[in-house]
């Protein structure tokens, strides 16, 4: 048996660490020189094993040409769904995901209002606009709205793993299920620590 | 230890029983009769257990006046919230809640949209009283949307007993989780059968 120390701690990665220019940049320029720079670091650091979601890598391939990916980086970050039929969820999640949504909802119904009343009074094309804006921000920002959210976060707490992500909806939900985060603009510092104490 | 044939039956009710006008004529013309209705039927089955979430009970308290209620239906019809802190739910079930949340909150940007448009050309209070409609259908029905939703669900799971209700959300989930549900429309009927066979 191993123990604790030596037992490999586990990273789970979105994919605004290579794409979200903000954070990216720490390890490359372009999405794909992004996970070059990644590469090299990861490698040198045996002690972390890292982590994405099936559904996360496929969007990540919407962002980099798929032969130039290196064969390495498939050795280093490995490709895992959660395990959806045998996991399950505290019945709390429920009912706080419940009570988020009708909230939401009904801010969406009161947005909507609010623009039809301004439609006889301004251009059409521009209310509709601001309203999209508004309806979006009121219904889907910091709340898991996809199942790329959810393979998120189920596979963190499936690993035991630390999520880097800079998703507001993911990092809500890891806390309310005691999931470790991390924001990507910190993650280089954090792998950099490894390689100097190794 | 008690063999499978002399451990209770469980049944869990919402309020549609007692309130909604469709299905509650079968027990009396009004609320307080429903329930007094109900009471002299289920008091002649010693072989059945009823439970209602406390959340669902205080919703019925709304429609009929707390001292009309007889006290018999207290020891009857046993008041109880799911143990959310210790229950807990497939994985799966927060995928396809995701999911069908995502769909319908496009669904409702695209009926707002369809208002600012029609704004110009209609009554402004028309507009929004049919807009209003349409999202509420979009976004509410045949989804669990609140959390007197998730008592019914969670509390008939965790005693393994028959959901009676009328609403759609519930018994969807009902179907995905694999709990027995009945319509109250038959629900007269179902419980005269253990009369008539005691």
């Amino acid at each position: 048996m191993k123990s604790a120390r030596q037992r490999k701690d586990r990273v789970v990665l979105d994919t605004s660490l290579f794409v979200n220019p903000d954070v990216r940049n720490d390890f490359g320029d372009s999405p794909t020189e992004a996970i070059n720079g990644f590469l090299q670091i990861a490698e040198q650091i045996p002690s972390l094993e890292f982590y994405m979601p099936s559904s996360i890598f496929q969007e990540l391939l919407n962002f980099v040409n798929e032969k130039e990916i290196p064969g390495a980086l498939l050795a280093v970050l490995h490709q895992k769904s959660p395990s959806k039929h045998e996991l399950t969820c505290p019945a709390f999640f429920l009912y706080e995901l419940i009570e988020d949504i009708r909230e939401r909802v009904n801010k969406g119904l009161r947005i909507a209002e609010k623009a039809v009343r301004t439609a006889g009074k301004s251009d059409e094309r521009e209310v509709i606009q601001a309203m999209r804006k508004n309806y979006r921000e009121a219904l889907r920002e910091g709340i898991i709205d996809s199942k790329e959210d959810v393979d998120l976060i189920l596979l963190a707490k499936e690993l035991d793993a630390l999520l880097v992500t800079v998703d507001h909806g993911a990092i809500k939900w890891a806390e309310k299920l005691g999931i470790r985060w991390l924001l990507p603009s910190k993650f280089k510092e954090y792998l950099l620590s490894f390689i100097q104490n190794d």
